[in-house]
């Protein structure tokens, strides 16, 4: 069902700030920003290997990674994993008893699908699904 | 720098618990487990791509993951990224001005070398760097 960690996302009060140590201290770069609206969140991603680190930060305190950073500080937000198909993925999920936050796929960042999976049937980690188109 | 992550470490209370949503939710396998007495954890490898799902069980509260467990409860842990060459990359980040958890290698998971830079110079994420043998 998974291909591959597409990304690891990480709260970021900063972008700017963050990446001082992601390019000076890791030596990874920028391959891509943008802002996504409907996250409420600017991105970064900085391959690594066949993944990425993505640094998010908040647009607006009220949106998901806003209130994140406020709860419980800059860190490790989710895990992205690429599936072929996101509408199986979660339809199987779905039949195993998981609760997800997307029932349907949105968009998400470089135009993919994509769909959360709620924490509570996974252990306490925000998982994250995503299908280029 | 940086190969590859290596892994994606989870902190849980119990690996067998969590190893529902990662098989049958997931539909990943352990490909190798074994306990890392000197980081006082149980470890399970689930590959994902060319990276791992690292599941994290302490056999010890004192330990790193039995205090995170208890601090912030179940969650990401930390990233491990694959370096060439470990001694050369913990030199460059000392260079850059930043902190370290370990000043030398110790071994870790797979008979590798690790070495762990110190969250408050990476945004507030631990960041484990590994070296095969």
């Amino acid at each position: 069902m998974l291909k591959k960690i597409d990304h690891v996302g990480i709260a970021v009060p900063n972008i700017e700030e963050a990446l001082k140590f992601w390019t000076t201290g890791m030596q990874t770069t920028v391959a891509h920003a943008e802002e996504v609206a409907a996250q409420k969140v600017k991105v970064a991603f900085l391959p690594v290997g066949e993944t990425n680190i993505e640094l998010l930060e908040p647009t607006d305190p009220t949106g998901a990674v806003g209130q994140a950073l406020q709860k419980r500080g800059p860190g490790i937000h989710h895990i992205c994993f690429e599936v072929e198909d996101i509408r199986a993925a979660l339809a199987h999920l779905k039949a195993q008893g998981m609760t997800l936050i997307n029932q349907e796929p949105v968009p998400g960042a470089h135009n993919k699908l994509v769909a959360f999976v709620h924490p509570k049937s996974s252990g306490g980690i925000l998982i994250e699904l995503s299908q280029p188109k």
